[in-house]
C-alpha cells in the first residue's frame, strides 16, 4: 500500500537534514568531508573512558544498565548544576535542569511543549537545520532575524516581535545559539546578551539558548562566553547543554536548564518520547565531570580546534581568494560567502567528483536562494593535510566558475 | 511568568506516567516494587559487557563514541535483520530497519509520522500505558478493543473499525503486544494472529505489532511466539522490538521494521528527534549479538523468570486468594483482578504505607472505573524473599477491606 495518504500533518511538514544525508559521503572510503559537526574523533578521550568504565564494580554496573527516572541520574544532574553554577553563571533558583538523549532532543522537547501548529518561532539567519527541523515538526512557521557578525540583530528582532505581537502572532519562542553560531561562525557580543535578556524580560520572550559549543574557545576564558541566561531568571530563558563537543556524542546526552514549569512539562513530553536518557552514558558522564578529567580534555581540544580554524582560514585566503569567510572565536564551523553570481549548490556538484564535500548555505536559511550564496565548512573532524587538499578542490573549483 | 498560557495542545494532551512517577519509590530504600517492569539487575551480563568493550581498540572506540547516521550503525542493522529472518521468520523484502532510543521511540516515532490531531488510533484494553501516552501526545483519540486470555477479541476489533470507517474515522493503526502482554501477561494465539493478519490485509489497516518480550518465553519455543508479522508483507505491519529486555535498558536501544517507505519517513522524524541513537551502544550491542552471548544470556533468563513468575503465582494464590490473577507464559507481568468493589488505588494508598508498590490498572484502560478493578504486578525484578513479603502485605491489606 502506498502510505503517503495516511502521513500525519506533522509528517510533511518535516525537512530531512542535508547534514545527516551528507554522513553518508563523509563515511566513504576517500572523501573529505566538511559537512558534517562532527568532533575530532582521532583525539576523543578514550583511556580516560575505558578507565572510568574498568572502575565499576557489579553494582554501579547494574546502576549504569538499568533504567533510570526520565529526569535523568541524579548525581549527574548535580555535576551539571554545580558547572553551570561555577563555571557559567547560571542562577539554580527556581529553575530545573532535565538530562535529554544528545542537545538535539532537548531543543525537540522545548518546541514540542511550546509550539502548536501555525505557532511562530523566531529564529536567527542562518540557524541550526537540526533545530529548524525539530521546529518545522513540531508544525512551526519559522521567522528569520539577521545575523550580524557581533550576533542577532535586535533592532530587527524587537520590530517583528513587536509586527507579531500586533498581528496577535507573538512568537513562541527565539531560538540562538550566542557562541561560535551554527553556521556562522559568529558570537554575540555581551553588550547584545545584555539586551537581549531585557527585551525577553519585557515581552515576556522565551529564549532557548543553545550552547553546545560554548567550552571550545580560541581567546579569553569563560567569562567572556557567559550565557545571555546568566543575567539572571527574571527573563524565561531555557539553557540547552550538550556532551557531544565536551566529551563525545557517542552516548547522546545533553540537558537543558531553565524555570521548573517549563522543564517539568517537557520531562513529561520525555516520558512518551523515549522514558529516560542512557543511564550508562548518565553514570559515565558522572565520573568524568566529577574527576576534572573534561578540564583537560577541553584544555587539549581548544588547542586543537583552534590550530585547524587557523589552518583553514589560511587555506581559504590562498586558494579562495574571491570568498569572504568568518573567523570563528570557537566551535566547529565558519561561514563562507561565495562571489557573485556563483550557486554554492553547482559548486558542490563539482567537488563532490573530486571527492570533497560541504554543506551549502541553503538549509540553514528561511530564504533559500539567500542560502545558495553561501558554504559551511567544519574544521573540527578534519586534518590539517585534508584541509589543504579539500580547501584547494573547492578553489580551483570555483576559479572554474569565472 | 507562568508557562501554562503558552503551552501546545500537544502538552495539554499528555499524560504523565505513573510508572515513571513510581521510579522514585522504587528507588527509596526498603521499599518491595512490583511497579516497574525493570529487568533483574542482579543478574545482567556484567562480565560479558566489559570483556567486548575492553576488546575495542582506539579504532572501534572512535566510532563508538562519534555520531552515526539516523538509521543506525549498518553492521548492527545486518546483524538484526538476520536475527529478525532466521528467529522471527520475518521477510525484510521490501522491507526497512530502522534502531530506535528504546523501543519507546520507535513507538512514538511511527505514531508521530501517522497521527495527526483528532485521529483514532485502537489499542487493546488494557495496554501499555507508555505507548498510549506516546500517542496521545501525539494528539490521538484511543479506542479500545477488549483483550481476552488468547489475545485481543478480534470480532470487536472487526465491527469497531467497520464503525469507524463508516463514520470517515478510520483508524491510522491498531497498536497490540501479541506475547506476554503488558500489563495482562496473556499470549495472543497463532489462530489470532493469522486471523489478525487477514484484517490488516483486507482494511489496509496498520499495525503497530510490540514485542519487546518475545524472547523471554518460560516454555516453547521461538516459533510458538512467530510474530503476527511473519505471515506476510502483503499487511502493512510494523514490527517493534527492543534490547531492554534482552541486552539491559541502560542504553537504550530498540528497533523498527516495516515497509521502506514509512520506515523512512519515520527516520526523517528522528533526525529531528535525537539526529541518532547511542553509537557506544550499537557497536556494543552488535558485538552482543553477533559473538551470540545474547542466546546464553536469555537461556539463563528464562529460567530465573519463570521462576519469580511461578513463585508470584503460588504467593497469589496462597495470600490473596481472593483474587484472580492472569498466569503469563512469558515476560514480566501478571495482572490481578480485585474482588469486587475494592479499589486499586485505595489498596494502593495502604500498602505503600508498609513500603509495598505496584501499578494499578487505572493508566493501562481507557475507561479508569474498569482500570481500578486490577492490579498490574512486575515480578521481574524483585528476589523470591521480596515476593512473598510484598504479596503478603497486599493480601493482609485486602483482608482488611473485607
Amino acid at each position: 500500500m502506498d502510505y503517503e495518504s495516511i502521513f500525519s500533518v506533522s509528517a510533511s511538514k518535516m525537512k530531512a537534514s542535508k547534514i545527516r544525508e551528507l554522513m553518508k559521503y563523509a563515511a566513504m572510503d576517500g572523501v573529505i568531508s566538511f559537512g558534517g559537526g562532527s568532533p575530532d574523533s582521532a583525539n576523543f578521550p578514550f583511556d580516560d573512558i575505558r578507565n572510568i568504565i574498568n572502575g565499576w564494580d557489579n553494582k554501579k554496573m547494574a546502576v549504569a544498565m538499568q533504567y533510570g527516572t526520565t529526569d535523568g541520574y541524579p548525581p549527574l544532574i548535580e555535576a551539571i548544576k554545580n558547572r553551570m553554577i561555577n563555571l557559567k553563571k547560571l542562577n539554580p533558583e527556581g529553575q530545573k535542569i532535565m538530562v535529554t538523549t544528545g542537545g538535539q532532543q532537548g531543543i525537540y522537547l522545548i518546541s514540542k511543549v511550546l509550539v502548536s501548529a501555525g505557532d511562530v518561532v523566531l529564529v536567527e539567519e542562518p540557524s541550526f537545520i537540526g533545530a529548524m527541523a525539530s521546529f518545522l515538526s513540531n508544525q512551526a512557521e519559522l521567522v528569520g532575524v539577521p545575523l550580524e557578525s557581533d550576533g542577532v540583530n535586535l533592532d530587527v528582532l524587537e520590530s517583528t516581535l513587536n509586527r507579531l505581537i500586533k498581528e496577535n502572532r507573538k512568537p513562541k519562542f527565539f531560538y540562538t545559539i550566542p557562541n561560535f553560531q551554527n553556521p556562522a561562525g559568529v558570537t554575540m557580543s555581551q553588550a547584545k546578551r545584555r539586551r537581549l535578556y531585557e527585551i525577553s524580560k519585557k515581552y515576556e520572550l522565551v529564549i532557548l539558548e543553545d550552547d553546545p559549543y560554548g567550552d571550545l574557545y580560541f581567546s579569553g576564558n569563560a567569562d567572556d562566553y557567559r550565557p545571555i541566561k546568566s543575567y539572571g531568571n527574571e527573563a524565561p530563558i531555557v539553557y540547552s547543554g550538550s556532551f557531544s563537543k565536551v566529551l563525545c556524542p557517542g552516548f547522546r546526552l545533553g540537558w537543558v536548564f531553565g524555570d521548573e514549569q517549563l522543564i517539568g512539562k517537557a520531562s513529561i513530553a520525555k516520558q512518551s518520547v523515549d522514558a529516560c536518557s542512557s543511564a550508562f552514558g548518565q553514570v559515565l558522564a558522572c565520573d568524568y565531570l566529577n574527576s576534572g578529567v573534561i578540564d583537560n580534555y577541553l584544555t587539549k581540544m581548544r588547542a586543537i580546534y583552534k590550530e585547524k580554524k587557523d589552518f583553514m582560514v589560511e587555506c581559504i585566503a590562498k586558494y579562495m581568494p574571491t570568498c569572504k569567510a568568518t573567523n570563528p572565536n570557537g566551535g566547529f564551523f565558519l561561514y563562507v560567502d561565495l562571489p557573485n553570481g556563483i550557486s554554492g549548490d553547482a559548486l558542490f556538484k563539482k567537488t563532490i567528483k573530486n571527492n570533497v564535500a560541504f554543506v551549502t548555505g541553503e538549509p540553514f536559511h528561511v530564504d533559500p536562494v539567500e542560502g545558495d550564496k553561501h558554504l559551511r565548512f567544519s574544521y573540527s573532524g578534519s586534518s590539517l593535510e585534508n584541509i589543504e587538499k579539500g580547501i584547494k578542490v573547492i578553489g580551483d573549483a570555483i576559479k572554474d566558475f569565472s
